[in-house]
C-alpha cells in the first residue's frame, strides 16, 4: 500500500522546508517540487510574493499550495496519494487525497493568470482532475475517457489553462468519481479578481472549506465507498467537531465564508446571531438585485456558495449544518427507542445488536455528551466538544464564529471562550446570586437571580376572532 | 415517567381557564402561570389586548401562547414536558413538547418588544432553548455548553432579549438536539413589524406551521430517536393527513403562509392552482427585486419560508410536500414489487415478512385507500382521507387551501367541500348524462357526456425538421 | 397483464402511420386516435401545422404528442398503459406510462389555447392526471377523490381548460400517486408564449426532459414501488447513461434546457464549461433582476427549471447530476470497503453476499468501467459509456452538451466525438511526442511532451501573516 513514507523515499531527496511549519518539499526532476502537508492545522494565509497581488483566503484546517512562476505561468504540482487524515483528536482516517492531506491544498490564483498544473498519480488506480466551474479548453476539463485518457498510476499529467473568470471553485477527480470522492479526493480553488470588481467586495476575513462525508465503521479507518445515504461522519475539510477550528474574527469585520459540497445530500449551513447574503456561486458573483438575507443557506451537492456578513455581534456563535444528525459523530441509526421504557431487562439484547455503543437511556441522549463510555479504538465520540458551560453535545459539521472586539487584524488565532458581559447569559430562576458554572475561562458573567414582582402584570386574554375553533 | 397529570398535580392548584376552550392556566409561584393546551385544534387568532397592536397569525392545528406584561416586558412561560399528541384521529403519539402539545405554542411579539421567557424543564434530561434566527446577546442564544449551562430537570431558566427585527422564526432545544427534536420539541415564533414595513405587506390571512418527521413503528407510540433518513411519519405541526386542518380563505384574500423545516430532508412545498412569491426567510423579508413566482418552493432543514399569493381561484386546492412518500403514512419501504405478478402463491410469504400490512396487489396500491384492512392499534392508515369523490389516497404532509367566495373575513372555519360550477369537473367520456359520484356534499356539478363530432378536425402531422431521428 | 399487443387488438383497426418513423395511430370511435411511440429515440421537433405557430422543443429520448383541431379546441389523447422502456441498450424495464413509452409524450400548446385531453385508462387500477402548475378550474385539477372521481380501468375521462399562462409544466397521476410515479407515469408540458414575451427569450435550441428514479433489482424488470430512498437507477426520461442521447448544438447557439424532477430527492444539475441562468420555473418566467449565474442548479422534487446559456465553447461538455451515485447504474450500497485490503481470502465471502456483482478491488472501482464482468441478464452496467479516450465510467443521470462550429441549424443529430485542436488536451508529462490514445474518431490532437526548463522559476514562499498557526 502506498503511503507517505513510501512516497517520500521513492521520490528521493527532500530538498528543504518552506518557511511555515510542517510544509516540506520533495524534489522531482524538472517538475515543480510537490509541497506536502502532514498536519490538519489551519495554516495562516499565504501572502503572494510573486505574480499579481491579492488578498489570500484561510482554509479551515487546511492550507494553500505554493507555486512557482515559470516564464509567466503559475506552476502547481498536485500529487494524488493515500493519506492519513486526523479527522478529530485521536481519530485517524485512511483516505485518498493530495499532497499529504484530504482535502488537497487550496489553489489561489488571479483572474487572467495562466496556470499549469502537474498531477502525479500515486494511487493504485487511474485518476484525473476536473477543474469544476472553470472556463477552459474542452481537453483540459479532466473528464477521463471523454476529454482525456485517464492518468495511470505512476504517471504525471499536465493541465494548462487561463483562469478566465474570478470566483469560487473546486477540483476533484472525474475518473472512478464515486470511489475517489468517497475516499476524500477534492480541493478548493479561488480565482481572485484582477483589480476592483463591482460585485466582489473586499473583505477583512475570507474563509474556505469543503463539505464532505465518510462512512467509516467504528473501530476502523478506511471509508466504505459504496455508501449512498447512510454516512456516519459528516465533515468540513475531512474534520469533525471538535476537530474543526473556529473562525476567529474581529468585531465589525466584514467576513466572507466560501464552502462547497461534495457529499451526497444538501447541507443547510446555519449561522447564529447574524444574517448573511449569498454573494456568489461557482457560476460567478451574484448581482446585488438577487441578494436576500438568510441565516441558513442550503448548499446542494456540487455547488459552491460564498456568504458575507458584518460580524457586529460579539460572542461565540454556533455555525453548523442544521441537519441534526450531521452535527453528531458515528453512531448506529437503526436502534429501537428506549424513551419511556424501563430498560433494565433489555439492555443485554440491545448491547448484543450494537455492541460497540452505549445504550441510550430512558431519559434521552444527553448522557452521551457527558459520560466517558468505552468506544472502539480510533472512533470519534458521537456527541462531544467541551464548552465553557459543559459539553456542547455536538459532533460532525459544527464550529463557531468567534467575534471579538480585541482580535487583531490578520490574527486568526483562537481567542478562547467569550467572556459574557454581566446580565447577558440565560440563568436559573430562583438560584442564589452566583456565577454560572463555567468549566474554563476567566471572568464569567454573574447572573443575578430575580424575583418576579407580581405587580404591574396584565394578563393577555385569548379573544377568539369568530367565537370558536378554526379550521374544522 | 413525567406526563400531563403528574405535571398538573405536581404544580399545584389550577387557577382557572382563559376564555378559549381547552386552554388552562397553572399557578406557579411568582412565575407567569404556564398556559397549557390539551387539544390539537387550530385555535382562532389571538388578538393582542396588551402591548403594541398587530395582525395575529393562525397556527395550523396549534395556538399562540398568551403572555403577561410586567413593567413593559412581555413575559412568557414555556414548560418542556412529555405530551400526548393526537397526530391523526385515533392515532396518539407520545412526544416531548411544550405546554401540553408538540409543537409548542406559537410566540407572537412586535419588533422592539422586550421579551422575557421562563423555561421550565419537566423532562427527564436537561434541555435548553435556542431562539433560531434572532439577534440577541450571545448568552441568550441557548446553545447548551457553549452559551449557557444546560437547564437541569426540575429547573426554570430565564431568557431575556429585545425582538430586534421583524420576521419568521422558530425555537427548539440546542441540548441533546437530535433526540429532543426527534421527540417533537419545537415551536414557531413571529415578530410582527412595528408599523408599516416596505417589504412586509399586510395580508388577509397569515398561517404558520412547522414541518416535522417521526419514526413510530406501527402499533407503537414513541418515536425512534436514532433514525436519520427512514422516517415513516411526515407531519405538519406533528399532524398527518387527514389530521391536518385545511387553510380556509376568502376569494381574493391576500394569503401568507409561513413554514419552517425541522426534519432531516428538504420538503418541496407545492400549491395547486396558484403561483406564490417567497417574501421572507428567517433572515428577513426578501427585497422585491429577488422575488419570482413558484408553485413549489424547496424548504431546507433549519429554514423558514414565508410565501404569499392572491387566492383568486375558487376551489379545494391541494397543498402538500411533493415527495410522494411524504404524503403517505406509515408503511414499510423495503418490500418486493407485486406489480405484474400473480401473487396467489406468494401472499403467505409476504405476509410473513410484513405481517402488519396488507399486500399490495398486482394492480398497484390504490386498493389501500379504499379497503378497510386490519392495522395494528394506534396506527395512521397509509393512504387515507375521504374526499367528495372518494378516497384522496393521501397521508402525511397534505392539506388543502379552500378558497370560497362566501367565506367571511376573520372566519377560519371549514366551509366543507367545494361545489363545482356545472361543466368544470373532469368527466367520463361516453357516460350517460349524470351527476358524478360524490360521497358527500350538496349540489355536485352535473357533467354532461359529450359526443365528439368528427367534423372540423385537422390532424396534426409530425414534420421532422431535418428528416430523421435526432440526437444519435 | 395488459400490454401493447392487447391494447392494439382490443382497440380495433389501425388506420395508418403518421409521417415520422415509429409513430402509429389507432382508431377509436369518435375519440382522437391515440398516437403511440414504441422507440426511445429523440424525435425531431414537431413543427406545428395547425393552430398558432411556435418554436417547438426537443424531448430527450422522447417525442411530442400530435393533436387534432376540433372547432378551435386542441384535442389530445393520452392512454395510460403498461409499457416496455429500453432504459439503456439491452436493458428493458416494465413500466407504466402513456402512449407506448415512459415518460409519456410531451404536450406543446400555445398560451390561450383551449385544450381538451382524453385520458384512457388501460392500467389494472384507477388513475387520474394532474396538470402540474396550470391555472385551471378546480374540477380539472386531477386530484382523484378531491376534485374528480378516479378514472376506472377501461374508462376514458375528458379534461378541458385554457392554457392560461406560458411556461414549463408536467403532468402525472394524482391517484395512487406514489406507485404510479414509481412505475414511470409522467410527461412534460410546454405552453409557448403567444407572441413576444418580455421574459421569454427566443432560443436556438430548446430541450426538455424529466428526472426520474427506479428501483429495479439486477436481473429483474419491474420497479419496486415502495422504495423511498435507496433507488438504484437514476434516469432522465427513464433512460440511463449511456442510453441518454447527447444535446447537440451549434457554436454560439442560445440554448434552453428545461427539466423537472419527479424522484424522491434533489438533483443538482451541473453543466461543464459554461455558466447558465435559471430563466423560469413552473411558476413562470423569472424576472431578470432575480437571475444569477450557476454551473449547478438544484432541482427539488416537483419543481421545473429552465436554464439558458450561450454555447460559446466548442467541445463535448459533461452535463449531469452532481450526486456521484446518480451517475452510476445498479449496484449494491451496503458493501464493505476493500480498499487497502488484500482481499484474496475474502472474495468468496463477498461474492456470497452480493453474488451478482464483481468485487471491487483493493485498487478502487475503476476496473468496473473497463472489464467485462458477468452480470445478470437485463441489467445496466454500473459504470459504462465508451468515450474517445476509453471508458467514461459513468451511468445514470449523465449526458453531454456537444458544441460544434459546423452543426447546422435545426440539425439535432450527434456529430460524434469532438476533435480537439492541437495542444488543448491534458497530456502525460514526459511521454514521447505522440497522439493520445483515442478509441475512436479521426484527427486526435497531438500533445507534445514538454521539457520544463528550470530557468526563470521563482518559488512562492509561505509568508505567515501572524507568525504561526491560525485557528487554535
Amino acid at each position: 500500500m502506498n503511503n507517505r513514507r513510501n512516497f517520500l523515499s521513492g521520490a528521493g531527496a527532500i530538498t528543504g522546508a518552506i518557511a511555515a511549519a510542517s510544509v516540506s518539499k520533495v524534489a522531482m526532476a524538472a517538475l515543480p517540487e510537490p509541497v506536502l502537508q502532514t498536519r490538519p492545522d489551519t495554516m495562516p494565509p499565504l501572502t503572494p510574493s510573486t505574480g499579481r497581488p491579492y488578498n489570500p483566503v484561510v482554509t479551515l484546517n487546511g492550507w494553500t499550495l505554493p507555486w512557482r512562476m515559470n516564464n509567466g505561468v503559475k506552476e502547481f504540482h498536485l500529487v494524488a496519494e493515500s493519506v492519513v487524515r486526523e479527522m478529530a483528536p485521536g481519530f485517524k482516517a485512511h483516505l485518498w487525497g493530495y499532497n499529504g492531506q484530504s482535502p488537497g491544498p487550496t489553489i489561489e490564483v488571479v483572474e487572467g493568470d495562466r496556470v499549469r498544473i502537474f498531477v502525479t498519480n500515486k494511487l493504485p488506480e487511474h485518476t484525473s482532475i476536473h477543474w469544476h466551474g472553470q472556463r477552459l479548453p474542452n481537453g483540459m476539463d479532466g473528464v477521463s475517457g471523454l476529454t482525456q485518457p485517464p492518468i495511470q498510476p505512476g504517471k504525471t499529467f499536465v493541465y494548462e489553462f487561463v483562469a478566465r473568470r474570478p470566483g469560487t471553485f473546486m477540483y476533484h477527480p472525474h475518473a472512478d468519481e464515486m470511489t475517489q470522492m468517497a475516499m476524500g479526493m477534492m480541493g478548493f480553488w479561488v480565482t481572485h479578481p484582477k483589480g476592483k470588481h463591482p460585485l466582489i467586495d473586499e473583505v477583512d476575513r475570507d474563509f474556505v472549506f469543503l463539505l464532505n462525508a465518510y462512512d467509516i465503521e467504528p473501530g476502523s479507518a478506511t471509508p466504505k465507498i459504496m455508501t449512498m445515504l447512510d454516512f456516519n461522519l459528516w465533515s468540513w475539510n475531512s474534520r469533525v467537531f471538535p476537530g474543526i477550528d473556529s473562525l476567529n474574527v474581529r468585531l465589525n469585520d466584514k467576513v466572507r465564508i466560501r464552502f462547497g459540497n461534495l457529499t451526497m445530500t444538501n447541507h443547510p449551513m446555519h449561522l447564529h446571531g447574524h444574517e448573511f447574503l449569498v454573494t456568489g456561486t461557482d457560476g460567478g458573483p451574484t448581482p446585488k438585485s438577487t441578494r436576500w438575507h438568510e441565516v441558513t443557506t442550503d448548499v446542494a451537492v456540487g455547488q459552491m456558495r460564498q456568504v458575507e456578513f458584518l460580524a457586529d455581534e460579539e460572542g461565540d456563535w454556533a455555525f453548523h449544518c442544521h441537519k441534526s444528525h450531521h452535527t453528531m459523530n458515528a453512531m448506529g441509526h437503526d436502534v429501537p427507542t428506549m424513551i419511556g421504557v424501563d430498560h433494565k431487562d433489555v439492555v443485554k439484547q440491545i448491547t448484543k445488536l450494537v455492541p460497540d455503543y452505549m445504550v441510550m437511556g430512558e431519559r434521552g441522549m444527553a448522557d452521551m455528551g457527558e459520560m466517558e463510555m468505552p468506544l472502539p479504538d480510533n472512533t470519534a465520540r458521537m456527541m462531544s466538544g467541551e464548552g465553557p458551560f459543559g459539553s456542547v453535545e455536538m459532533g460532525g459539521m459544527f464550529s463557531m464564529v468567534k467575534v471579538r472586539k480585541d482580535q487583531k487584524p490578520g490574527d486568526y488565532s483562537n481567542p478562547g471562550w467569550f467572556k459574557h458581559p454581566k446580565g447577558t447569559v440565560a440563568y436559573e430562576y430562583g438560584a442564589p446570586m452566583a456565577e454560572p458554572a463555567r468549566s474554563s475561562g476567566a471572568g464569567p458573567s454573574a447572573m443575578p437571580a430575580q424575583n418576579m414582582p407580581a405587580k404591574n402584570i396584565e394578563v393577555q386574554v385569548r379573544k377568539p376572532a369568530n367565537g370558536g375553533h378554526a379550521g374544522h
